[in-house]
C-alpha cells in the first residue's frame, strides 16, 4: 500500500489560470493515468464544509474518526520531532529565544533566538542533561527544526491546564506558569514549567555555544519559553493492532510524522526532504521504493503543495503538484511488487484563500483489482462524478486495506 | 450568507401535472441561474427516509445534528413568539378553548374557540397578571396566532414527564395533568399544569372580551388547555459561538422562528408574512435585502409552500415555489455585495400525501468560488447527479459557511 498526500493540494477555480485550479494547470501524466485506471471522488476528509488541521486530516486519513481521538495537536508535534509518548505525558511546544535581565525580571528580547540557531543539538543535549529531572517529573528536550524544540514531562499527576511560560510578545518579562484548573496536578505542572522556564536560563546563558553567538553578533537562545501544553489522555491504536500491517513515513513535517508516528509508522526523512518548497522530493521517491521492501504500507507526505497555498504562490503550487506526480509515477515504474496507490489531499488550501478550508478533495484509488470508473484525468472538476464521492478520509483508508485484502472482518 | 427554506417544498412525481413535480411545473429562472452556477443535489435534511419535524429540519439546516440537540417542540414553539427560555424552563403549547360546566366537570366545546380569537392580546394580559405565580413557580403566557398560545414555567425542579390537560377531543371533559414519572419533580409540575388549567377557567369566563364574544355569536375564550409539555435541557449553541457570525430570521412560523432564536438569531417577521398562501413574500425579500446590511447571515423561511401541499393544492404549491424563486432572484439582484446562497426545502411534503415525508431534497448552494457541477435546473430530477447528492442538511450549513470563508478550522 502507498498513501500519497499533497498537503492543501485541493483547490479552486484560479482567476489567474484562466480559472481553472493548480491540479488542471499542472502536467500529471502519473496521477491521470492512476486516475483512468483507478477509482476517483471528491471526497470529504473530516466531514463536508469542515476545514481539517493538518493533524485531524490525517487521523482521518489513516483511518480513525478525528472526533472521538483528536485531543490536540501538543502530543503530535513532540511524537514528530522523536519523542515517544505514553498515557499521562504532557508534551509541550518549545522556543529558544532570547531574554536579557532587567530590574530582577527577564524581559524577551527576541522571542526566536534569531531563528537559525546552529548550535540547537549542543544547547538541547546539556539541556537534556542537567535538567532531566524536576522535582521527580522527568523532562526530556527535542529540538525540532530551527528555533524550535518539543519538551515532554513524565510522571504520575500531571495535567495539561496550565499556561505558557512564553509572554508571546517581545519586550514583556517571561511568565510564570498557572494552573489552569483548581487540581493539585495543574497547580504541580505549572511549578514544573516555570522551574524549566527559569532553570533553563541558568543552564543556557553563559554557554559556550551562546558565548559564540554573542561574539558573532547573534542573538544568544539563552531560555526556552513554552507554551500549548497537550496531554496524551487515549493514546491512538496502531495499525499493527488495527489490521496487523508494519507501516512507514516518508516527510518531514512534524506534526504530520506526530501522528503517523502516534499510528506506529516508523518515520523517515530522507536528506534534502525539508518539508517547503525547497524538498528534494526525488529523495522522497527513492526512499519509499526502498522501504516498500520492508513495509506493507509507505505514506508519502508532501508539503510543499500546502507552503506553497499558503503564501498564494500558484506557480510554485502547480510546480509541487508536478513534483507529486514525480513520487507517484517513480514509484509505480520502480516498485517490482504490485501495490495498492492512494493519492490525496489532506484538505484543500486554495491560493485565493491562503488558509485551509472544508471544500471537498479529489482523489485517486488504484488498485489491480479494484473496478474503475469512468474518470480520465484527476483535478477537482473531472473526478467530480467519480464512485468514491462523498466519502471520509478514513473511508478511502479502509479502501486502500480492503483491496490490499488486509481488512478485518467486522462481525461473524 | 443567505438561507432560503421553502417548506415542505420538494415533492413527487404529481399525476395532475402529468408526473411531474411542482418544481419542474413552476416557473424559476432565478433559482435555474442559481443552479446552472453552483452546486446542487439531493440532500438528506436529517438521514435517509426519516421524515423530519419542521423543527428538526431547521436544526440540522443551522448545522447541528438534530439527533444530539433535539428534545421536543415545546420550548422552540414558546421561543418562537417571543419567550427566552433558560436551561430548566419547561415550555407548553396552549390553546384557547370554549368550555361548558356540565355535572360539575368542565366539558369541551370547541379545542380553538372558534380559531379566530382576535380577543387574545387581552386575554393574554389578564392571564399574565393574575396567573403569573402558581406553588412557587413562575408563569408566562405568549400569544402565538389565532387561539395559539404557549405557556413557560420556571423554577426549581420542574419535570416535562408531565400529561395533557387539553383532551384532544369535544365532548370530553378537561384534564388533569398526571406525572409520567414517578418523581417530585414530575408530580409538581402536574399539579402546577392542571391548576393553571382550571384558574384559567375561572379568570377568562366573566372576562369582558368573552362576554362581547358570547354577544356577537361567537364561542367564548374561556380556557386555557395545555399540552406538549417540553424542557430545556441543552440550550443549543449559538452560531455567534460557534462560527462567530451574527444571523436574521425572517418569517412568520413560530416552530421555525423559535429554533432560529435559540441558535441566537434575531427575529423578524415583515407586513403581511403571515406564514400562509397569502403571505407578502415580496415584504420578506425587501426585508432580508435590508438586513443583509447589518447581518452575516439572513435565513429567509417561506411557509406557504408546506401549507399548500398539507392541503394538496398543487396549484397553490406551485404559485408559493415561484414566489420562492421572487425572493431569491429579488435578494440576488438588490444585494449590492458578493453573497453565498443556499436554497432548500427543509423536508419533502407531497401534494399527494400531504405529510411530511422522507424523501431526499433538491438542494442548491451558490457561491462565487465554489467549483460549480454540471446541473442546468433546480428540480428533484436535475439535481440528482449534483455533487451535493447524499449529504445532511448540517453539511449543507456547513459547506454555505466554508465557502463564505467563514468556517472554523478543526484542528492545527
Amino acid at each position: 500500500m502507498v498513501l500519497i498526500v499533497g498537503d492543501g493540494m485541493g483547490d479552486r477555480l484560479v482567476p489567474s489560470l484562466n480559472y481553472k485550479t493548480p491540479l488542471q494547470e499542472a502536467s500529471t501524466p502519473n496521477l491521470d493515468e492512476m486516475a483512468r485506471r483507478g477509482q476517483t471522488g471528491l471526497i470529504n476528509v473530516i466531514a463536508p464544509g469542515i476545514p481539517p488541521g493538518s493533524d485531524t486530516a490525517h487521523i482521518s486519513l489513516f483511518g480513525l474518526d478525528p472526533f472521538l481521538w483528536y485531543e490536540g495537536r501538543g502530543p503530535f508535534e513532540a511524537m514528530g520531532v522523536g519523542a515517544s509518548l505514553t498515557k499521562g505525558d504532557v508534551a509541550l511546544r518549545g522556543n529558544f529565544a532570547t531574554v536579557k535581565e532587567e530590574g530582577g525580571k527577564l524581559i524577551v528580547v527576541d522571542r526566536r533566538a534569531g531563528r537559525k540557531v546552529d548550535e540547537a543539538s549542543e544547547l538541547v543535549e546539556v539541556l537534556n542533561e542537567k535538567l532531566n529531572e524536576v522535582d521527580g517529573v522527568k523532562v526530556e528536550f527535542y529540538h525540532a527544526t530551527e528555533h524550535r524544540l518539543a519538551v515532554v514531562l513524565r510522571g504520575e499527576g500531571l495535567s495539561d491546564k496550565v499556561s505558557d511560560t512564553d509572554p508571546h510578545e517581545v519586550g514583556k518579562p517571561v511568565l510564570e506558569s498557572r494552573p489552569l484548573e483548581d487540581t493539585p496536578e495543574a497547580k504541580k505542572t505549572a511549578e514544573v514549567l516555570t522551574k524549566i522556564t527559569f532553570k533553563s536560563y541558568e543552564v543556557l546563558k553563559d554557554h559556550p555555544a551562546n558565548k559564540r553567538r554573542i561574539e558573532k553578533g547573534l542573538p544568544p537562545a539563552n531560555i526556552v519559553l513554552l507554551r500549548g501544553a497537550g496531554m496524551l489522555r487515549k493514546p491512538l491504536p496502531t495499525l499493527q493492532e488495527r489490521i496487523g500491517v508494519k507501516a512507514a513515513a516518508v516527510g518531514a513535517t512534524a506534526l504530520v510524522l506526530g501522528v503517523a508516528k502516534a499510528v506506529g509508522m516508523d518515520l523517515y526523512t530522507p536528506p534534502g526532504a525539508t518539508g517547503g518548497v525547497d524538498t528534494d522530493y526525488k529523495s522522497k521517491a527513492r526512499k519509499a521504493v526502498e522501504l516498500l521492501k520492508d513495509y506493507d504500507m509507505v505514506f508519502v507526505h508532501l508539503k510543499g503543495t500546502d507552503a506553497a497555498s499558503h503564501d498564494g504562490l500558484v506557480e510554485e503550487k502547480v510546480r509541487m503538484i508536478e513534483a507529486l506526480d514525480y513520487i507517484a509515477g517513480y514509484i509505480m515504474d520502480y516498485y517490482d511488487g504490485e501495490a495498492v496507490f492512494v493519492v490525496t489531499p489532506d484538505h484543500a488550501t486554495p491560493v485565493t484563500v491562503k488558509e485551509h478550508t472544508g471544500d471537498p478533495v479529489p482523489s485517486l484509488l488504484y488498485a489491480p483489482t479494484a473496478i474503475p470508473d469512468d474518470t480520465k484525468e484527476y483535478n477537482e472538476i473531472s473526478v467530480a462524478k467519480g464512485k468514491l464521492s462523498g466519502i471520509r478520509g478514513m473511508d478511502l483508508f479502509n479502501l486502500m486495506v480492503n483491496y490490499a485484502n488486509r481488512a478485518k472482518k467486522f462481525g461473524a
